[in-house]
């Protein structure tokens, strides 16, 4: 196996976006990912792609982008490196879809180095049910479980704890749904390089078969203006997450990226109904009594 | 004139809300506040009162809170302070109106003190039209600077500049809206601390007709599904400042303030629609050019 290097990574990680945006293309049915080539001023750029108003999904985003440049200083203090001059390159992804039966989902795979020739990968997928169905929920683990268990057997518990412990709304005291993986800073030598390199592959390659699965068994489910509006509250507080806690939402604002591919992640439309409290023993009470930290899924 | 202690300022500021809720009640004729009174586990409470769903009113909040006890250090450095107890008394306002002609208004007043017997006042009020009228932003900072001008002929040119760099969406390079007045960190001898009161008060007893004057002057204006989506894309950007740069928003979340009081400040429903142009020389681009700083309305 071949150290990868930069441009490898960044290839792949392209040629992973098009796999994706086929594949969801293909099982919403209706509309098409847009493709914008943008660049980045300070050095890099990406290719923007998403999909509204589809049949299955209400607005996608699925961006790639491969950036360098200098690392600001408030990130540098952020990321506790000392060395000015960066690469990333990524792989984001969000899905709003329309029907609440469907749930949200995110991923990110991404790679990043800086000039000193430190060097790690980071990601995760994550899952947002409007209404947690507990067999779904057991499932989608189920599915990154194995992926993580094809390379150590340590590593689906640790960063299933990780993911918990990110994807969380301190203030509201619940996390953003039922957690997936989140993983950071692998690191390691150049072997080890190639082997996180592949791990990161086959978690972005476990995203359209998870994703098109829930399409596909959900989409045509009935739901009215209840379960609507319990979507548009879901919602609010997914951009609570992105806009109060997100780092990689932080990262973009801070270097000056493209804001619309970075706010892609935001719903076309979120509420905030005052003081919401759901009906006692309703799927929307059932729903937030999952939205805890430690719930052992697979 | 003697000296206010922090019990007479609470209570004036307390007599305030109940003013402003009973303006804002007349004027809107249909819906009524609620009235919730809270405690803070860790010292003080408030009273949140909440209108929803009114003929003019679609949501707004009129929130009064005094509070007290350790300040964590994260407040600590951020205000750069060397102290560990605080007291703070308020009243914060948003209404966000049901049609989008109405303006959407904000506005805060606010005394803050320390163990170490450091005090100030700050406050402010700004304005967040869904469209820009001209001569509405000409009559609202006129106003600002009459009662400004009553205290210090230096004080509005200084508070306004203050507004238009405090009221700024850094990521999207333009103003929340048209501004208004900011002040902050108001201290000085005791005989000032009587007169940065009566300063407060002023400004606080501006809201009610000021804002009552929009909502008789606009509420029956027409509009259509257009308006109503810009309406959505503009409520987005307001959620975006207060998620990512409010001071006062992030001040509650950190110290564990009562979270559906702070995020009373978001609106029923926010839209996000992607990459959004306003058609050439529309209302909608109208107002976007007049998103910036250094508008000199008055």
């Amino acid at each position: 196996m071949n150290t990868p290097d930069r441009a490898h990574i960044a290839e792949r990680l392209q040629q992973l976006q098009a796999a994706i945006c086929t594949a969801l293309e293909n099982t919403d049915g209706a509309a098409r990912f847009s493709v914008e080539n943008w660049n980045r001023e300070e050095g890099g750029g990406g290719i923007t792609r998403i999909l509204q108003h589809g049949k299955i999904i209400e607005k996608g985003g699925v961006n790639f982008s491969a950036v360098h440049g200098h690392l600001p200083e408030n990130i540098q203090r952020a990321l506790k490196v000392n060395t000015s001059e960066f690469f990333a390159t990524g792989v984001s992804i969000v899905q709003h879809p329309v029907n609440p039966n469907v749930p949200i989902i995110h991923m990110n795979v991404r790679y990043f180095e800086l000039s000193s020739g430190e060097w790690w990968f980071g990601g995760g997928i994550d899952l947002t049910p409007h209404y947690v169905d507990e067999n779904d929920a057991k499932w989608f683990h189920q599915q990154l479980k194995e992926v993580c268990d094809r390379f150590d057997s340590s590593w689906y518990a640790k960063f299933k704890t990780w993911a918990d412990d990110y994807f969380y709304i301190t203030h509201r005291e619940e996390t953003r749904g039922i957690g997936g993986i989140f993983f950071d800073r692998l690191t390691g030598t150049e072997q080890d390089k190639a082997r996180f390199f592949e791990f990161l592959l086959a978690v972005g390659e476990t995203f359209a078969p998870v994703y098109t699965h829930f399409m596909r068994q959900h989409a045509d489910e009935p739901y009215g203006e209840n379960e609507k509006n319990w979507q548009l509250l879901r919602r609010g507080r997914y951009v609570e997450f992105n806009l109060v806690y997100d780092k990689g939402t932080r990262f973009g604002l801070d270097t000056g990226g493209r804001i619309e591919s970075i706010l892609m992640s935001l719903p076309e439309k979120a509420g905030w109904f005052y003081d919401f409290k759901p009906t006692p023993k309703s799927r929307e009470e059932l729903t937030i009594s999952w939205l805890r930290k430690g719930v052992q899924w697979a």
